[in-house]
């Protein structure tokens, strides 16, 4: 860490400083310019939040050197890690595709769904049994039923399941469901959802905040890594900006970044990201291009019914045109695509 | 709500949409142009989001006329609507400052700045026993010790308390001391959460999203009042941008905004918003002038030993002069400081 | 158009609306409904802006429903446009690669890297003689001795030259040099500097601004075809967000969203987007696959002497391995690298 | 300028970084940490961006410490500066609001906003000339006629002009009728511009770009400085968010720290920040509440017959009842409303 003094503080608000840093562990150096006094620490960066260096008089400054997080990055692990979902590996040489409706709504609707991504290869199956809504007036998910009806395609499919948790009350009732715990958007920075959801010891699916920055992200991965769980995959999912004719804006250069801090495996959703299903197929050969381990795409049957995010979700022939298309892409990656076996 | 056909839509791709509009309901009107065709339907607004109409062929796109929230409108009630936390009332005449410890640390902290805050004329006190935090190795709040220091500070200065809670498990010990629950930034759209606060029969300080657009904010409000408790006072704290001098860019605008849209009182936290308490004064003027009708203000008798947010803290001086200044700026706006009967 | 009345707007209010777009010339088709009035006006969309609607008592909002352009969109033109600079055909089968220096530094610096383009499969020479730079005491370019030099490596490779104007008083100098007019993403809303290009009668290389909406984009290209120069490609380049990790975020699916909106062709820039070499080549790969029909890519013979965009540079090995890589994605697309015949 | 080489850079590529900076002349500090080396340099800071420095093998990221600007720094001059246009006074004790309508747009329009204005208190009258418009086929203006009546204007009100100038070429023609230039939020780094009109001579009104930084928009100031021109006033006018209910986000929260980092005097535009005029009035306010030295504010006669941004512009009576809020305003920060002596 950095402390920048201002111009002109004064001798005692630096040794203030000096004696603070010290007293906290760190080792000090000290560079006095003309312009301004500059004082360099090393030591424990976990720890440099609490002592409120800015608070301090004659401090105009905290400038952090090194990265704040620790068991998500390379320096800690060189990687990659691969998660395993039932048979399932991500992160491997396999690009792996979770497909299937944004929320269960039917048992006609979803094993239908579940029968058409499995054929077209798609290796895990994901549906949303709690949705989050924007408005309390939308569909908000079959709950309990929900999650039956995923347990049943699973069975009839053999498809692994991705699911979301957005409550602690509800964590124990889907994780017996599900094989794969996903945090949604809006909750990656819930922090208590986060390390209830660490502790149940199945894979988690972290999706980005719309508005996390990529640091962020990663620390928010930290809270589950640093209780004990490291079956963490990240998924980009879209950051709000300010074009609008997109739902979101898929950052895909967030693929090779977290890639190169991180031994973590990452997957793109470009349905939400976008919001229009027309331009799912080209952001997601664009995904994997850019290095990405994996995609979830919103697929459905009959997407003019559908009761949740149907503007975005693929019809069935759509869905297998582009996962005909990935295959090229993935050879060119020199990857293949993932199958059950 | 407007429906705008792609160019060259076919016919049966229209009626297919006129089928649907009328099964549920919609009243129609079709406007046939040289390049479009667009159809107008009236009807329920909040069953929009469940036709799913960009998913059709040939639509190009659907454009909400009306305002997706109802209860929190002016249209519903011209209001104001006026809280009542305690004996002190919030949305009315008096400008009511909440001020105290971003976290609750220690008995002599918090003891020290309720007293502090309650003489320079703040009428609510605000600390943290839950605190949301970016990194995992962040001091994480006092917990229940830190209710119970919250209960005692009230005891002793007769300052109602607001305090937030992050977790539903939570919400019955939080709901036993506080005299206001706040749903901080993180958490506007943990619609769980949202819906289990309402249920706590207790005021709600409700604050926007870091991403979070006026809209959303209104319908994250419309959650707590769909569920029978309308006390709730919303709290702008700054939105994320590209500038990054300031943590944040306060959106003062929404003050207006919000009182032009809605009947629910809004006040403003500046300390958050920025970051650096040197421009806390200035904005919190600048808050009450654009018509906020309060303040949540950091406020720590050392802010240079805060284990949490002492580069934004004001000093016990610093907040007496910025209560000083807004005696007048409150005046000029027809209005008053608020006073503990 | 749509003109949303507000709720409880007087007949007058109302009335006076419909006057003015009936003397505007628009059809109108007017619905009341039991909360608000809505007009809906059919008629020439270009006039719009200038009635001032909005600013009329009574009016809520004005809706715009088509698109505010017209020669640079699908329904003026199926398209695919071609530009052909020099010899070169862009938006056509071949996928084009410029390539070159941030700024042209010195007659042995900028004939190496041209070279070195040249070898590589770069089938144009990109470099900088006027620089725009934030800071007054960066380097600002050689200017028409820059100008020079690339005319002579473009002698000596066969390589057209683009390069940007960013003054229209030096427009004339830099059009007898150059094969390909840039403009710049500060100066995307430089409108007179927008005609002045479009009048010199040469392709015009269109950079989106770093704020700049898709529509504003295409509106900024419409200014040059409405002036009879139809040679425009577009850039995407990267939009400023709050992510800082990377200098700006690239918005690759702008590039589907253009070809679905356009004729015209676009290219991407990721060495400006992102700011960090390591990321250029991943997100090049990204941009084939998302249907660009070329890259702009900042290569130097030695980035670490470069005297302008060093860290973005790609070194002479770094660009061949990306080249490699390209080929084997442009097949996977059905196109193939374009080559100097 | 701290450099941090990456986790396990070689010795060699540390070498080579401190011989390249003490060639440059830089003072040297090294800090070898268990994780990483530091490399902390004291010199010329301007030459800072020449270096290259992260394209350097081993070289992780570069952290400038010192502000990259210097003339408009309280450093260079604790000010403040006030600057003189006619004999208006701008950044002393009194409050300066210029207004008018958008855009000049006939003889009796002017005339009749330029009496309105300067008898509600307005001391320079604001109008366009030249407008930068989003569409081609928006009105742009009546140029030299504009600046005519713009002149006529002042003879018969007294009121100093100030009108935009976005084209160098104009520079002549807008200078001989102006007496103070504005440079538009588009242009703020348009750099040729920026010092062409410093070599004007006449005061500059330099409006923040709608995705600058306040940094960048101070160096874009440094560009007027440097060319011997210190009649600078500085405009925020609204930064680009996800927000889309106001047109831009006004940073209010720029005033102060303006004036925290700089001796230059700072006004607000919220007419175009948020473009509609109900929110001008509270947020007008609010801008002299936080420290502005001024406004910027857009009067029309007759909003709804404006050619451009009439959904913004005041009634002659709104600005009435605006500049009789702002008096009180002024008083409370012990300020008084500017004059024409």
């Amino acid at each position: 860490m950095i402390v920048v003094m201002a111009h002109k503080a004064s001798k005692i608000a630096i040794d203030r400083v000096l004696v603070k840093l010290d007293e906290a562990g760190f080792n000090i150096h000290l560079s006095q310019g003309v312009e301004r006094t500059i004082i360099g620490a090393i030591g424990d960066k976990t720890r440099l939040n609490d002592l409120a260096l800015e608070a301090m008089p004659g401090v105009e400054k905290v400038v952090p050197i090194l990265q704040p997080y620790k068991l998500v990055s390379k320096a800690y692990m060189e990687g990659p890690t691969v998660v395993k979902v039932g048979n399932v590996e991500i992160g491997g040489d396999s690009i792996q595709v979770m497909a299937g409706p944004c929320a269960v709504e039917s048992r006609e609707q979803l094993l239908e769904a579940a029968e058409i991504v499995r054929r077209a290869g798609a290796t895990l199956l994901r549906g949303g049994a709690f949705k989050p809504r924007t408005s309390p007036y939308s569909f908000q998910g079959l709950e309990q039923k929900g999650l039956e009806l995923l347990a049943e395609a699973r069975e009839k499919t053999g498809l692994p399941i991705v699911t979301e948790v957005m409550d602690p009350r509800n964590l124990d009732m889907v994780a017996e469901y599900a094989d794969m715990l996903q945090i949604g958007a809006r909750n990656m920075q819930n922090f208590f959802l986060l390390r209830e959801v660490a502790r149940a010891g199945k894979p988690v699916l972290l999706k980005r905040g719309a508005s996390a920055t990529i640091e962020e992200w990663l620390l928010a991965a930290e809270y589950i890594l640093a209780e004990g769980n490291r079956d963490v995959v990240l998924c980009e999912r879209g950051i709000r900006t300010f074009e609008n004719y997109t739902r979101n804006t898929l950052d895909l250069t967030a693929v090779p970044v977290v890639k190169y801090l991180s031994h973590l495996p990452v997957i793109v959703d470009p349905s939400h990201a976008i919001g229009k299903w027309r331009f799912v197929e080209p952001m997601a050969r664009a995904a994997i291009a850019s290095g990405a381990d994996g995609l979830l795409i919103e697929v459905h049957p009959h997407p003019e019914e559908a009761l949740c995010d149907g503007p975005q979700s693929l019809t069935p022939d759509n869905f297998n045109n582009l996962m005909h298309k990935l295959k090229h892409i993935a050879e060119v990656m020199d990857r293949k695509m993932g199958s059950l076996q």
